[in-house]
């Protein structure tokens, strides 16, 4: 039974196939799409909903994604301006400069354009027409063929499709194709997305079974095309991805195993067996992959997915949600090998581990990978946008010296990929909120907002959340259907949220665990009120002793969100790296309020050790017994640090028991 | 007052000066140097015993000294053979063939002749006519003009002198009079020496004060042109090692601040205020510096070296001895920068921080660098050489994953600079042992070893020790004089010998204190006894906080041996990395000897607990109560580490307490 829906879905994808492109848009299908579009899919476990359908309130994102409309998207398309990487694009029209910065820059611009997309999408239309600009530079560059890439023209036409393993040709495409969804789904104007089809289309064209071999070596394309085919429902854009994620056999032997392993692509998807190589790549392949299978329903993609979440979640995550361990190649590490003051953690790879982590939950409706890609959302990706909008990291380590020389902040990067990635997950926000299910609606993460939608049976519903979260725990919720009826509203209760509350009009319901969807199925009447009572207590958490650079150590939560102790924050005259949390006694009497607060929340004061007095020299033999000088700890939210100046950083804190 | 002994040797100096070579060698000059020879010093506080003055009885050295004879230094020369690195002399004399090698492999073959010389010198000949052969093959290859570097000939010739800062052209003129020197040392042959001399002369002629401007990128050649001077008398060459400490003003400027870091070279040794750049270069300088304030006095230069040797004695070494953090650029990192895993500790920068202890030594005469030199000697040098000879480390790092493909013990490197370096320091060691001081005999090391020494008033006296050290901790000296005479025997006490006994002829010593030299200055007759009882006892060693690697860590020292925790040695079932030590109750208790034993020493049965129940996941919440599984943890000494097999191995290891 196909709901109504996504029968009406169905409809506007096929009169988009039929359709001339001008009748296409008249219809609305573009207001209805969700960023990950899987109402089509039939082994969907989770449908997302658009981005205009939730108004975010007050609260922490709305602050993070003000500075990225006000401050970090303007500056960028600047930085772009003077350093001459819009420029690129208008030298193919005529201008006569010559091409500046790395092979890559065309999915800078992309992915720009498409977080001021989402940005219209959301209603914000105040970069609306520096993005018009953009987009007519970019329309104004695309070759008669179709093809458009900045860097493989005039000068560089010679090395068109010659670099296929590091030329990054294709994965521009897929942010070309991103940014052109991105820009329909906000006003329903086909136009950028034109220019990506006519570019896909010439490859098409060119190559595939039965022409030339093709293969991409930065994995992108894959989900813009699945993306695309949602889209425009033409089924060659998902054939399309599948050859990539497939990977031509007669490219077979051809590459080193060094790079089947570095890119993350040259062999079929379904024979990986764990994250392994550039973690970005190795994100994006995941992402692509999961959303092959959940178009194509192929049970081998589902397991091949299944065993490497696996091997991510239990071996190679940081706790802040960063992936990706090793300088070297950007790339994962071994099981248990993660690093801290040495973690590579690329915030585009936090941002991939996210993505991917939104479509398994679209195929399983686990709220596991709820979990984790919130955990990244507030910590490994949040780390990457410093408070006030101007600057960004590319790494975003979990400990730091405190050395200035590690520029750990900057405005600009040479390869300037993580910037406009950061703001593109900001702006598409509001898209995150909220998912679908055949029950009802599911609630993933917790802000104040408003949804309007419409339930599959055709009756709207107002569904509204009030709260502090994360600096408080209560979440209030007013369900407002238009008219009473049945369906399932189902909270997500994070898996660290133990003895979560919930009381439906005054009631409290029974059976709520950490760590699923708690589904509250009933009549809904307007005005119908349910609390949610998340447990915000400190946690101190251990890691597997397999990880060597946190034995000895916890890490601090409290909620969704990663502490981490700072110089900054420290009384005068202790040394941030000469504390120890004292974990003896009650855990509750350990953590009290600062007072203070920073980036929205609140620092903590700790009980702790100061070690200074206590080691003679380098090495000493341990006493017999040892005394303890008795301290506090200043512990600020992770993804704060090296905002208040250069001082020493860490994550995973020593402490006694 | 100058005793007979120094007036003798001052003598034969000044006869090598003005006399013929043959009459200087008819001298027996040679028979009388040390290693570091300072007897002519007017500041040394420590002078050293000829390697011929010490016989080595059975123990812990003169095993792994046999596989050096028997294995290591034949297996190399085969080598060298093979891969073209002789022939690259061969081809300077006129055979047909390429060069082949990185750019400093003479300096690879020099070292290996050192360490044959010391053999010779040690009453070791079996290697000696290899040595011979080697001799002759090199000195067919100088240049009429007295030149000779095979990369920088024939078709190299054209980028001679030109690359001051990489092209290692000095450093190998450095081996290359150092193997010349021990040479003439072992037999008094100066024919070796003399083709070092002549290329000293050919750079003297060009380079230099009013003439062109030279220095050396890659110290080494300031310790052998000090050496050189001590051997010859002739003190342009103290002069011009000066020179090159000193640094060319002329120079100023043109060297990049990197590579002033790097090389630890271009700007004057005196303005140097840490220990960084490249651990090897920065060891060599220091050593050499040290060499040049010991025959020199220049104050200037014994502060600087103080100042550095506090700040790597006290943030910048491992418990191994070994140093240099860093891969890239194998280098120091900052202070209190020591990662396990990633430690780079070089064979070859363990053995220069020994070196630069042994000048140390002699210049202060301060017990805490004979500890530091005994611990990279048992530990980080100790570790390069595999137990059978065969193999060798380029990287001694603190844990290892277990991963094969670490490939951490070799038959041979491109860059093969640690084997031969591992065989000269093993081969030259029993003239480590004891040491002179104004008041008489010091002992360093302990060993089952035989002095045969005269007094600086003529007197002949033989001091025997007998031990087992370090398997075990009694050593049993014989003092033997001729006839009965006063003066000081000076036993060290190593700084971790608390509660260390002296008895002499069964009575006990009073103040023998840890980190001192105990001296006893008596009349001593033939016979009299001493016994040293050092406390072997098992230490738990704590390092800084600041080590950030090592928090919540402890190692375990037994006398000068870190141990480490090796999978190959633990029970089945048990995962070394999953346990902890158990430091609860009573250190004595925790314990026992497991009754195996390798590498001569005994593996060490730790009371522990085993982690592998308690964690769930990789990240969790620590549990309230905590509850911990007895087991045992084996460990093995450090040096002894993936000679069985490729386990992991952790020298810091987990504790609850």
């Amino acid at each position: 039974m196909l709901s109504l829906k996504m029968r009406l879905s169905i409809f506007f994808v096929l009169m988009g196939v039929t359709a001339a492109a001008g009748l296409a848009q008249e219809s609305e299908a573009w207001r209805s799409q969700a960023i990950v579009h899987v109402d089509g899919s039939a082994v969907a476990r989770m449908r997302g909903v658009p981005v205009a359908a939730v108004k975010l309130g007050p609260g922490f994102w709305t602050e993070r994604r003000r500075v990225v409309t006000e401050v970090s998207i303007p500056t960028l398309y600047k930085e772009f301006e003077e350093r001459g990487i819009l420029d690129n694009f208008r030298r193919l029209a005529g201008k006569k400069v010559g091409r500046r910065g790395p092979l890559y820059t065309d999915s800078d611009v992309y992915k720009w354009m498409e977080a001021v997309a989402f940005e219209v999408q959301a209603g914000e239309t105040r970069n609306q027409a520096l993005l018009e600009e953009a987009i007519r530079i970019v329309s104004a560059a695309q070759e008669e063929s179709g093809y458009l890439n900045t860097r493989y023209s005039l000068e560089g036409l010679g090395e068109r499709h010659k670099n296929m393993l590091h030329g990054h040709e294709l994965y521009c495409l897929g942010h070309l194709l991103q940014a052109g969804v991105a820009w329909y789904r906000a006003t329903g104007k086909r136009d950028l997305m034109e220019v990506g089809i006519r570019f896909v289309r010439y490859l098409q064209e060119r190559f595939g079974p039965g022409k030339e071999a093709l293969f991409d070596g930065h994995p992108e394309i894959e989900l813009a095309l699945v993306e695309l085919y949602r889209t425009t429902g033409d089924r060659s854009f998902l054939d399309f991805a599948g050859y990539f994620l497939n990977s031509d056999s007669r490219l077979k032997g051809r590459i080193s195993a060094r790079d089947l392993v570095y890119t993350y692509t040259g062999k079929p998807f379904t024979e990986r067996t764990q994250m392994e190589g550039h973690a970005v790549r190795a994100g994006y392949a995941a992402s692509g992959a999961t959303d092959y299978y959940l178009e194509t329903g192929d049970r081998a993609y589902r397991e091949t997915l299944e065993k490497l979440w696996l091997d991510l979640a239990s071996s190679k995550v940081y706790i802040t949600g960063g992936i990706g361990s090793r300088q070297t190649g950007e790339a994962f590490g071994e099981a248990f090998e993660l690093p801290n003051q040495l973690a590579y953690t690329e915030s585009c790879a936090a941002i991939a581990n996210f993505f991917w982590n939104w479509r398994m939950l679209a195929a399983t409706g686990d709220a596991r990978h709820a979990d984790l890609l919130e955990r990244a959302l507030y910590n490994g990706i949040n780390s990457g946008l410093s408070l006030d909008g101007r600057l960004y990291c590319y790494r975003n380590p979990l400990e730091l010296s405190g050395n200035p020389n590690d520029r750990i902040r900057n405005p600009w990067y040479d390869t300037t990929c993580c910037p406009p990635n950061l703001q593109r997950v900001l702006a598409s926000l509001p898209g995150y909120l909220f998912g679908v299910t055949d029950a009802g609606i599911a609630v993933h993460l917790y802000h104040t907002a408003t949804l309007n939608w419409r339930l599959k049976d055709g009756v709207a519903v107002e569904v509204r959340q009030e709260t502090e979260y994360p600096r408080a725990g209560v979440v209030k919720l007013v369900v407002n259907p238009e008219r009473e009826t049945v369906f399932e509203l189902a909270l997500r209760i994070p898996g660290w949220s133990e003895k979560t509350e919930v009381l439906v009009n005054g009631q409290r319901e029974s059976d709520v665990r950490a760590g699923r969807y708690h589904g509250i199925r009933r009549p809904w009447r307007a005005g119908d009120q349910v609390e949610l009572r998340l447990n915000l207590d400190v946690r101190h958490t251990l890691a597997d002793p397999r990880v060597r650079d946190n034995v000895g150590k916890v890490a601090v939560e409290r909620g969704p969100v990663v502490y981490c102790l700072e110089g900054v924050d420290q009384m005068p005259g202790v040394e941030a790296h000469m504390l120890a949390l004292d974990l003896r006694g009650s855990a509750g009497a350990a953590v009290t309020a600062s007072g203070a607060s920073v980036g929205g929340l609140p620092v903590l004061e700790h009980r702790a050790v100061d070690l200074a007095d206590e080691p003679v020299g380098l090495y000493s033999t341990r006493p017999a017994k040892r005394a303890w000088k008795p301290a506090a700890a200043r512990l600020s939210p992770y993804f704060t640090f090296a905002n208040r100046g250069f001082t020493p950083m860490q994550v995973w804190i020593p402490y006694i028991e």
